[in-house]
């Protein structure tokens, strides 16, 4: 039997700004990454958003980002890993701050953004960023992307951890994502994509931009929960995947 | 026998900008107050600080603060009694990250500058902080202004408190602290400002501007770090109370 | 014959985060604030809403607030008169820049949100910052709220000024806007928000909350871009005010 | 007859934060770069700064940074050109904007720390910076390394350059500089630092690392305003300069 979490990012507004369709989208996904207040967010929406997610029974992780709410996190910034270390330490320690106040317990950390994506390719990052998890508490869960760096930091550190996929984007023969900037990075049909992801959580295969079968893991995938299609989106990939005969549940659930 | 705590900001610099003699100060006091990123701090400095008083087996609070880098906290905005909250929680978890990574527990959490003024004068903004302190973690002790509404609400809410006098600070007949703006704010002679701070502890009064005693509740006294003056004047206060056969020593010492 | 400007605020957004129908407004107003960095908007955005103002041929005014983009500069932050002249000469010459750079002139400054409430009551902030307008540029006009200590000030100090009223809320008999604290704070219905207006324009009087009527000065009417009756509203106050024989056009038109 | 000019960063303070020898440093320079709130400074220390050089009579620039005081604008941020374009005109304008207010001209611009860097090697983030440069004002002068993408766009869209060299930095025989991470970066006699910009100044030329002689333009030479050896090497620098028959004066003296 196959099972997978869909996870989504959660309250990236910040003060008068709003963003995504918190609410809604809890009724599809099996885990939520809360924005900490470096990219997105801010202490208000965090306790507003722990509040939606306990309230829901959905599992609560830390969604660290670059010190960048201008660019949503999503420029990279030439930190050290020390640095790393430092804001992933933060930001963990700040959403657990709501977490206590609000009687729940976090389940995981997913880097958010720039931050995510330095660090599946850098070693010394992931490394940083795996370090600062475990520290924090070994019990928390890494996710990160499938096939990365930050993932095998994670198991060499003794985390647990998550290999996520996305549902929206093509992937590379050598595992890793079609670059934004490059043409059919994204898929357009929404039954093109669920069947990628049906097939990366049944046969652990995606059918690479080049032709060939790349082996992955899929122990959870990703959902977007802003714009106007996410919603419908998300529906249907929840459902898709479970007519398939796919348990989607949340990790530790 | 009479026995006071000696605490002291700590860890206020802020990327390349550099506040307070932290390595030195923490010879003399007993407890201190980290910054937490808002008015002041930064996660390395908070790191670095955390690691500095764990080393030396010094008692370590939370000091969260207004969000105004800018202004290093010390002028009023008009927040909410709920956003006090927020960041309260938000801030006292980001150190606690740090404390979980290092190894360490916290102690207390102080409210810095104006956060820490208006609260004791605003039952709802105090009601708020206890409230965020008790609900993260109920053990951890309150430290605020001695007779203030922020000592008030903690002891409510069922927080142990630890009551706060100032040692170079003048005060009125209803124990409030004479305002900054006015003259003979400030304690010139530190002879002056050791006595007063002497008899604070052992009679549990003070002489007020005014020229009549006020009772005051003196369990933790607020030392300076930084200026050039302050390791000097730390030492003197210390060395005096010990002499004058007090014990200087952590609440939870 | 009666003239008056109608101006809104324009170009709130901040990276990501959208706010307000910035291009759809420009249809109806004559004079648009535009934010600076401080409490909303960012150099990108400024850009954009320079370009599209000037496209249109609408007059174009810096909209300082005070440093709080959480807040949206509607928090109360106490500062001195000087750090307000700083601030405002720092936001009009960056809005300048924009101005410079793609060849259009500043007609105005309206500080934003709590900046223009406090000083509407505070001499010596509204001295300091008609100060700062005039020693950047003695041709701006300064808008004010009308009978306001800022409209004083600019007056005081050899500055053109408009004094604005707002066609949703309701007055005191002090000529001072009712708080949004209070019960009947705002207009609920249209057709009254738009009487009221008329008759200040053309009778220079508005009936306040103590049922007196009260003198007051109409050259510019604050309209709202966001929220989404926005655009509706502002088209039938502006055809209201045609319809009733008020010309409306910019003060420098 | 040789001339240069001698330039420093200055009014790098904010807040409560002090960093530097602003005051000092104005008696040996002729120009001086003035942070403008992004990397470091502040509206209030702009205005001091501001007025220092001005009651000197020292040139004034503007010296734009990326959006982050957390690493005083020396990281690496991936900008787009449009970005860099937007930052550069709002940083002139802010300062554009306390120059009018006290009376003054800005002479120049210079970009600051990794957003200097960038672009010496980036043509696309070096046109955008001229571009921006050249809107706001054509007068301006642009400040780049020595044979940097920023000197030549600048040229190339018409602004007038000023070629800058470091005193204490040693060279590749590319002419670039030697990068801080190896060793061999900087030049640890001050009598070889003076050496090294005679001959720059003078011969146009200047001994790299590889043994080779390296054609250089040494329009202006940039002395560093902080650390405790600040004054005394500016003093030693300027004296040597002047005894060796070089003109220290501003570029538009």
């Amino acid at each position: 039997m196959s099972i997978v979490d869909l996870n989504c990012d959660l309250g990236e507004s910040f003060g008068v700004y709003k963003i995504g369709n918190d609410e809604d989208i809890l009724n599809d996904v099996t885990s939520v990454n809360v924005a900490c207040g470096f990219h997105a967010g801010d202490p208000s929406v965090m306790r507003k958003t722990v509040q939606l997610a306990l309230n829901k029974n959905i599992r609560i992780g830390a969604h660290p980002g670059l010190q960048d709410l201008i660019g949503f996190g999503r420029r990279n910034i030439k930190i050290s890993p020390k640095e790393a270390f430092d804001i992933v330490v933060y930001q963990i320690g700040a959403l657990n701050g709501f977490l206590q106040a609000e009687g729940g317990r976090m389940q995981h950390v997913k880097p958010h953004g720039a931050l995510y994506n330095m660090a599946a390719k850098d070693k010394d990052l992931s490394e940083a960023i795996a370090e600062a998890v475990y520290k924090v508490n070994p019990e928390l869960i890494l996710y990160g992307l499938s096939g990365s760096e930050l993932i095998r930091a994670g198991q060499a550190i003794g985390l647990r951890t998550a290999s996520e996929v996305f549902a929206d984007r093509t992937y590379q023969q050598d595992g890793s994502l079609t670059p934004r900037t490059e043409e059919n990075a994204l898929i357009e049909k929404d039954e093109d994509a669920v069947s990628q992801v049906i097939r990366m959580v049944k046969e652990g295969k995606v059918m690479s931009q080049q032709g060939v079968d790349v082996p992955i893991q899929a122990d959870t995938i990703c959902i977007h929960g802003d714009g106007a299609h996410a919603l419908t989106f998300a529906r249907y990939v929840r459902s898709s995947l479970e007519s398939s005969g796919i348990t989607v549940k949340a990790i530790t659930g």
